[in-house]
């Protein structure tokens, strides 16, 4: 912060950029900081200020949000800059260094865009939902196992709410929940807080005390060539859920075993993902929760139940029996094509007569604030009597 | 790899290194990469070669082991070198281009001096002992509250073994296992491997299954100056782990809540403190590890039992009765002070006549590696009948 007015002035001088900066005041460093570190900063605005020294660089950049924002570097050889507002919520980002992208020294890090960097917090009004509270806490563990399927060794994190140590009777329900396109099992603990958000939601009575399955959505045959497409011929996630995953989380914890006890969820592809596995498997889950996603992704088109998913949407008094829940959320700021994909899916459900809950998130994009609304709103509807 | 011939030849050619890449064969993808990631690289000597796309940059460095190796840029605008041989064993590192230290993203982050940043393994004979294999595995939890001590919210991981979550009945002995200087609780699970080391020596029957408490050795006062010094008269890191974690722990987990079934162990900085804490807590302790630290560090000076910890090491036959396990570590390859420090603690040791068991890693320095294998070694002592 001290850095702060020196170095405005310094540019507002130097670069004429006196009325961006006269409505820069109040940045704060983000709450995704490594603790201690001052930069990067955001404002009241959603603007995002980085900083680094690198004296002997020629051209240092912030990139968020799609665009590259040139820095400029002070007398000290420490360069600043600042990005146009960004959308409430979270937001990969990362700093090139003469053309070299890397992530912020001052940012923690996180799993998303296909590699492990920087990512920042934009506050939003209701961030108290997902915030660290003076409430009992669950755990997440990092469960370790061997896939025959995949010829790999795996890895789930699994948050057992609170008092499930303690009170070693009791059983639980289980929801299953997915992580996107280039993200993995760590990104619903890191960057969608999916622990503290049941952990408020349970002590406020608001959600039934559940176990939260988060593992990792790629899954190939053994030597098959690396995808993202969870479309890929390649990918046996399906089979890794239903004969692997399912059965190993009903062997170690103590989970009620049953479909009415069972719910999936995913964001974006996960969403993709968990609607075939849902459908595939109704014997097996009772309830689906797709955030910002469906399986027609990414066609628009009208869907033709007869036809969409081998109609398995075909006898909607049969999914109104099995499904307890058919929930979908979506934000009001999301890119196309998944305002049109997603609405294609519900112009379906509503010309069918399926039963569901469509949420909207007021002002956020295809990001993690969306998808922690979601959980919060789908959590509340799970498993209730 | 495909980079390799060509570059090297390059290189040989430009700069009359070709010794240095005769001698360079072999070389593989570390370990610690981000899966899929060709760079970095170790070959059979423990030369590490970094490799990055920097088309635009001046000068790219690789800075490990204390020095910084300048990197050569091919045609392509790819700068590859190459380090000097490292010990075997976990060494942090990281690039610099154009004299700013980033990560290195062909890496997998850990914590460690004082930021999360690039590791690299090179590979040891016997690093079976810390891999990950086809045996029975516990979890690793993440378990967050609030200290009224500091003020904060703070945040261990727990070791459980295999067979806690199944086997509801049984009580556990538990290690308190703390970390060094500018490292973490991350430390003992991320780059120690602690819970591999015990899945695979409870797997042999060598270890007792116990429960591993991995925290953060940092405890200040509320609003105290950050410091790295557990010298500081403001930390209060030992009145913490009294009076704040154990409680905690022996509320939430299944434990066998006595002094003969608890232990406490630590490294560099955390041997010092455990240590110190043991010393002054001998009714709730009684196992000691001290891996690459003891509370007389930094000092080589003969010690004086009836002064040193307020005489604390005066009472050789109290001593005797009291620790079940008093264990010392360290590496072969330490730097000073280190050598010297041990080996007038366990001077004083021998003069008193106080039974302990000294282990010394062939080969390794103040590093993780040999950190690992005083756990190996510790953990068979601990808990025997």
């Amino acid at each position: 912060m001290m850095m702060y007015k020196p170095l405005s002035l310094f540019m507002a001088i130097a670069f004429s950029t006196a009325a961006c900066f006269a409505q820069s005041d109040n940045f704060k460093p983000a709450v995704t900081n490594f603790p201690g570190k001052q930069y990067p900063q955001v404002n009241a605005e959603g603007r995002v200020r980085a900083s680094i020294a690198a004296p002997e660089a020629n051209k240092v950049q912030l990139d968020i949000g799609g665009k590259k924002y040139d820095m400029v570097k002070d007398e000290k050889g420490v360069w600043t800059g600042e990005s146009l507002p960004q959308d409430e919520g979270f937001h990969y980002y990362q700093l090139n260094i003469d053309g070299v992208p890397v992530p912020d020294p001052g940012s923690l890090y996180f799993y998303g865009a296909g590699r492990w960097g920087s990512g920042i917090e934009i506050p939003a009004a209701d961030q108290g939902f997902f915030a660290l509270k003076d409430v009992p806490h669950g755990l997440v563990s990092e469960n370790i196992y061997f896939s025959k399927l995949t010829g790999l060794w795996r890895r789930c994190f699994v948050y057992t709410p609170p008092g499930y140590e303690k009170d070693t009777k009791t059983r639980y329900p289980v929801l299953y929940l997915q992580h996107g396109s280039f993200e993995d099992e760590t990104g619903w603990s890191r960057q969608g807080h999916a622990n503290l958000i049941l952990d408020n939601l349970i002590a406020a009575g608001k959600a039934v005390p559940m176990i939260i399955v988060m593992d990792n959505g790629y899954a190939l045959k053994p030597n098959a060539e690396v995808t993202d497409s969870k479309a890929s011929p390649e990918s046996i996630f399906e089979q890794v859920m239903i004969n692997e995953i399912i059965p190993m989380i009903d062997g170690k914890f103590r989970t009620v075993a049953d479909r009415a006890h069972r719910a999936i969820a995913g964001l974006s592809m996960g969403a993709n993902q968990t609607m075939r596995i849902i459908m595939n498997n109704l014997d097996k889950f009772s309830a689906l929760g797709a955030f910002s996603g469906t399986s027609n992704y990414p066609s628009t088109d009208v869907i033709d139940p007869a036809r969409f998913l081998d109609g398995k949407f075909n006898d909607a008094a049969a999914i109104n029996k099995q499904l307890r829940v058919l929930f979908l959320g979506l934000g009001t700021k999301e890119p196309n094509p998944f305002p049109g994909s997603v609405g294609a899916f519900r112009n379906m459900l509503d010309k069918q007569g399926i039963k569901h809950v469509f949420y909207e998130s007021p002002g956020t994009a295809h990001e993690w604030l969306t998808w922690r609304r979601d959980l919060e709103q789908f959590a509340q509807l799970l498993f209730k009597k």
